[in-house]
């Protein structure tokens, strides 16, 4: 079902459109998006596996949005998870979904009939977060995802920074923990491992252990596997003391990373998205008084703000049609 | 007195020149550059902390160089310790000049008549490095620079990637092991902290004390603080026990902070710098074998190779005159 998200604005009246298409594991949005990064409408189904049929429901769900909106797209980009050379368009290697050197743009080239673009879908999100996100009055920005992992992208002055042939930042997998926690990633203590959300659930795991008493038992009904992040916040506005103790350790390791990025990049600001950012409140307040000890002395000249992302799983959409502007 | 490095070839054949600056907590060398990189001839003098002294031996400098080689600068770019705010041309703070807030881009133009470019010093050798040394042949680099600390520079493209206001890549400010060492920078566990010369030599001399029978003990004519870096390698070709022990731990630090490099910024060359690379025969495959082992899997289709930096302590005045290609 097309959702409307803005009043129509169809062709005609000098402005370009494009598709941008977020290509996850369990499903596929499209949406057809204008020059300044504004969502006109959304279209979705759950993403079939097949590559072929893949694309056939893309086409579709682009055709649907055109014919509904009567708006002709000039372009479309595509966000997908996994390792993609978007220089050549070419999906190197996608877990999520089983895909293997795919050469996606020149497949949706074929079947859309313009030009098609493809990044990773954590660069995608980031550079829809600075086109017409909580990144837009900045120049240059870092986003990191607080997901089961970390996600992240890094755009300056309008342009994804995505390393050599599309391969890069990875920033989720900078060990800040030498020797530490073991990483998906084969190596051992990630950032990732320490500050991503599944990373946060864990900690207050082990600490409900040690605490009997924690309000997180009552929260999880007893059951450890009831535990999520919203919780753990609850139980530290409910001034818990291992929930107060988990949070505060979680964000020194969260610190510990923002400032690692802040020293690498050096962005106009840090866009923190994800589920756990729901509870920003919390989180912000003492990640800010964190960083703030750790900065590099003498850089006040170009300082670093700390935001939360908007833009939700818009991002991607959006930043997927950024890749044309 | 000038050095000519190069065969002379004036002005009037149509080439353009430029003034490359080294500006040091020592000493301050001039170079002619041309378009290529290449340089021509060096001149030098001590470093005054006074500006206005400094500026003046600078022309001085510039001018005898012109008058020898018979060339006319059409530019000039200056590399200078600390942090520097590339976008306005002002030094911000040199701790090593004790110059704060001084316009150097403003008081050079005016002293020299040609448009003027600057740069931190080290982001500078890396732009060096990659117009005319070992990074010629990549189309991006991350520099790092094994010294009494860390230094670095990132040229992507043609560009050095320095962040915002010119304010980015402290790499060796990044924590690789959470409260661990302290770092000169306030932060605990940088990879400077593990990584640098001093560091090296720090692991070194703990393990001495580990080991009455070491080598080292020998080489240092029984005084710690006789020890360098290149005794420790010699040490290390000896076969001595605790000098292996001592490298390989070193190595393993290393790599962590070049995969992190690789992970965050995924160029297409790491180039390794300063006096520890007179050893590179010892660190370059212990380094190269430990960063196999952590590298994201997946990535191969864009390889990343670890090469040592070939301009020494040219890569300085080479690069500060490329600010201005």
């Amino acid at each position: 079902m097309i959702q409307l998200q803005s009043s129509l604005n169809a062709n005609g009246n000098g402005h370009k459109y494009y598709a941008g298409i977020d290509i996850g594991g369990t499903g596929i949005k499209c949406g057809i998006v204008d020059e300044t990064g504004k969502i006109i409408a959304i279209n979705k189904c759950p993403t079939k596996i097949d590559v072929k049929l893949a694309i056939e429901d893309i086409s579709m769900l682009i055709a649907d949005l055109q014919k509904q909106t009567g708006i002709t797209i000039v372009g479309a980009g595509a966000g997908c998870p996994g390792i993609i050379d978007s220089r050549s368009g070419v999906v190197v290697s996608s877990s999520n979904l089983r895909w293997n050197n795919v050469p996606l743009a020149a497949l949706l080239k074929n079947a859309l009939g313009v030009p098609v673009r493809i990044a990773n879908d954590a660069n995608a999100a980031a550079l829809g977060e600075y086109v017409n996100g909580s990144g837009k009055n900045y120049n240059s920005i870092v986003m990191i995802t607080l997901g089961t992992g970390i996600g992240s992208g890094i755009v300056f002055d309008g342009k994804l920074f995505d390393g050599n042939l599309g391969a890069g930042a990875e920033l989720g997998h900078e060990v800040i923990r030498y020797n530490g926690e073991q990483c998906a990633c084969g190596r051992r203590g990630c950032f990732e491992a320490y500050a991503s959300a599944t990373a946060l659930i864990r900690q207050a795991k082990c600490a409900m252990d040690k605490d009997e008493g924690s309000i997180l038992w009552k929260l999880t009904d007893g059951d450890k596997n009831n535990l999520n992040g919203k919780l753990i916040f609850d139980a530290y506005r409910l001034k818990d003391n291992t929930a107060i103790k988990v949070v505060k350790k979680y964000t020194d390791y969260l610190a510990v990373g923002v400032v690692n990025l802040i020293n690498s990049f050096h962005p106009q600001a840090i866009l923190l998205g994800g589920g756990l950012c729901a509870s920003s409140d919390v989180i912000l307040p003492l990640l800010k008084k964190r960083v703030k000890k750790q900065i590099y002395r003498g850089i006040d000249y170009a300082p670093v703000e700390i935001v939360v992302a908007e833009l939700g799983n818009d991002a991607g959409i959006c930043g997927a049609a950024a890749l044309l502007f």
